[in-house]
């Protein structure tokens, strides 16, 4: 029997965790998404388990006293979280499953689930990812500042990772994640039956 | 800084780790490949060096006291090993170290050196390893039985080992070892400074 893992793609804002995440998952459509759960209400393209869990809030605070979460955070005035047992029930079927989180959300990950791979996307330079943050448009100077702030203190949390990734071109990135998920298909760890598999299988 | 890593190649005879590493040099040319060191005498094309460290038995009793192996065998009537001195100061220049070996004296590297990428090739079936013992010809059906036997015992030591690859067809299994050899190029464990470089990287 092989196991599945979670793949956690995570990084500061503007280490483009989002559009490398959208290229590996177009490229290779075997790779389940992660859905999170949340208490904001459904857009009306939303449809609930396919964008979101979509929760009352009583139901999801139950969940996270029944520790049922991966991680979960509060952002604005909504909760939102990632459920445990829609990823444990897609890697114990074999499935590669891909959460793409911030550094905060990655590191509640560590501490819940060990069959992690973790990797850590990072801008290739301190000017870019200043570029990028002002690219996204709508912000103070000051939100800037304070983005790039917490996006260079971040970095510092590499070392809790297992692989690193420098985004410098999307394609590059996303080749870098696909050797890593190759790779760490044929991790040992991860198959209880390799001998059995040689002794069983017939000649083709 | 990024340090190399020792990459070891290795499995059951007929798993075909010979003709696999062949395969991954020729197509990697920045791969060094560890050459042993053998008590035996030089053939007329082998140069010291390059196909070998060629000792006098008395030196090399002397470096294994001195512990100056990574792994060495008695084999037949001569000595064969593995210099530790050459295959770190590789690793030390951020190179990937080859070393081709059989399943002993991995386990016997495994207790010497911690940076190693363990990597257990294996037959695709046990008809097929039968079939490669037999292909080698010059040997009894004694011979052959006793290999056979050797080869299924030793596909328990897979767990040993931090990945297996199904020796099918050589290509892939080379593409497979690849995959392997870019994702641990991407382990953070093995660089010291990610966060400077990012920092200290000027705009291109």
């Amino acid at each position: 029997m092989s196991k599945g893992f979670l793949l956690v793609i995570s990084g500061p804002s503007g280490s483009g965790k989002g559009t490398v995440s959208k290229g590996l998952l177009s490229r290779n459509k075997d790779i389940v998404f992660s859905i999170s759960a949340t208490t904001r209400k459904p857009r009306p393209t939303e449809e609930d388990g396919v964008n979101y869990f979509f929760l009352e809030e009583e139901d999801f605070k139950k969940k996270v006293e029944d520790n049922q979460f991966l991680e979960h955070a509060f952002v604005h005035t909504n909760y939102y979280g990632t459920p445990k047992d829609f990823v444990l029930q897609q890697i114990d079927k074999g499935e590669i499953v891909l959460l793409e989180i911030d550094v905060q959300g990655a590191l509640q990950v560590k501490k819940n689930y060990k069959n992690v791979v973790f990797v850590f996307l990072l801008p290739p330079t301190m000017d870019e990812l200043r570029n990028r943050i002002i690219k996204r448009g709508t912000e103070s100077e000051e939100d800037i500042e304070r983005r790039f702030k917490n996006a260079f203190e971040e970095l510092d949390f590499v070392g809790e990772y297992d692989y690193f990734v420098v985004n410098d071109k999307v394609e590059n990135a996303v080749l870098d994640i696909e050797h890593i998920i190759q790779a760490e298909k044929l991790r040992v760890k991860r198959h209880s039956d390799i001998k059995k598999r040689v002794i069983n299988k017939e000649e083709d």
